[in-house]
């Protein structure tokens, strides 16, 4: 059993927000995380899970003030898990950039120094968050999905493809769909993994397509607004990569819609109806 | 024709969320305001129009980010008005506590020295700002509601009861039901008005409804876990003033919620619907 502190538990929408901490081994910190109990699991129910991974220089919080995604969380009676984006602390390296560093985790496990003795936030997400809670909350684990936004979008797509059998239904946000061949992503990859791109390819969405696609949806929201659709995110990429492999995967591009949560916010719905859709919630 | 500047403008629910500034003659200084024009208004549809009033610290943003209001605004067809809580700027009189002068306004006109001087956010409100909207966007003025948390809750319902005709409906999240009976009040009046409690009467829910009690329904959330509901909010108060005025009110205590946003968010829906209700949107 893992322990968790309570930071905070607010009453929302019938079901109870919180915020937890909890000590990572991946990490080797303790880790902050939201965790939004529809009613149903109040009442004794266990319920799936969905995991959504936020975006560059967001902690838990953003999602879980911005998203206005419990009113949908607890209609459908699904648990929503929100992780802080990178390991914290005075003994965490990090680094000016926001792109880089703390709030900038990538969803890697770091193998270069001074990254790699904390930041190892693939492994902390799918095994150390994963199995704090179910410990401690009534979810139904044969059931998860993950989702996420913009570096947060990237995290779930590569969490989900290498393990289908775990996250079976998967969505994003203006993901960083093909970091491999974006700024952003070189420059993370580089300074988390090595110069030596082979050694990413296990962290790029459409390397894992064309390497084994999934059997699930990729379903993806992009603002045709967003300013970094062209030069960042590059969801054209991936939808090549799909096609190619015969990844199921459908790509919406939303006239006149931003990178911002007000874009998350109008479309939250149709991705939590989704994952209930697929998990049977 | 008042002048606005266009700070940002994002696409939110096939509306637009903006945020604006604009000189204030009551005031004194440029004020900002959010302001949500659903889609119905972008499609050349004069809409009738809800302000909403926020809380101490507050300052248009927070509504705007936290209340996951667009969503049912949108839907009913609705414009929504987000003012800052106070004026600001290095010219504006302040103090270092939160519950008075800057962020804390309290929707009246100060008399008393600093704040004589800016610290006119009854007017403000009620003439700058509404005539702002009506000359700068499609604004059905002969239908306007207005609505608030806490301290801006306490703002809606004194402009509702001194302006009936003009706020058609009205609704609050936890207001500061009885100003002149609880230490926020006391202590913001005598800064803003005076020692002489006789001037504070035009600016107490509970004073206004015995001398003038509306034809609409005061509709009213609290959160029965918030923690400054006997200390500062009494609304048991404003419900003996109603009963005993014949004025007629709907006041739900809503178990296990708090005096946040999540309480906000929560209920924001049965709010826009009620105004929605009245204003026949």
């Amino acid at each position: 059993m893992s322990d968790i502190t309570v930071l905070g538990e607010q009453k929302c929408f019938e079901g109870l927000q919180g915020v937890y901490s909890h000590a990572s081994a991946a990490c080797g910190v303790d880790m902050r995380f939201a965790l939004f109990q529809p009613p149903q699991a109040l009442d004794g129910e266990k319920v799936p899970v969905v995991t959504y991974l936020s975006g560059l220089t967001c902690t838990e919080e953003n999602v879980t003030v911005k998203a206005a995604a419990q009113r949908w969380a607890a209609e459908l009676g699904l648990l929503l898990v929100c992780p802080d984006t990178s390991p914290r602390g005075p003994e965490v390296a990090d680094d000016e950039a926001y792109d880089v560093g703390t709030g900038a985790g990538f969803s890697v496990d770091a193998t270069e120094p001074p990254w790699s003795r904390h930041y190892r936030m693939y492994s902390y997400v799918s095994e150390d968050l994963a199995g704090t809670v179910a410990d401690n909350f009534p979810a139904d684990t044969a059931r998860q999905g993950i989702f996420g936004h913009s570096m947060g979008g990237h995290g779930a797509l590569t969490l989900h493809l290498r393990n289908p059998e775990v996250y079976r239904s998967v969505s994003a946000f203006a993901p960083i769909a093909a970091p491999m061949q974006c700024p952003w992503g070189e420059k993370a990859l580089t300074a988390y993994l090595g110069a030596d791109r082979e050694a990413w390819r296990d962290y790029d969405t459409c390397e894992l397509v064309r390497r084994r696609p999934s059997q699930a949806k990729l379903f993806i929201d992009q603002g045709a607004a967003d300013d970094f659709l062209e030069t960042q995110l590059k969801p054209d990429l991936l939808a090549e990569a799909c096609e190619a492999a015969g990844q199921h995967f459908e790509l919406r591009l939303q006239p006149g819609y931003d990178h911002s949560y007000f874009f998350i916010q109008t479309f939250m719905e149709d991705h939590l109806r989704h994952h209930a859709g697929v998990l049977g919630a």
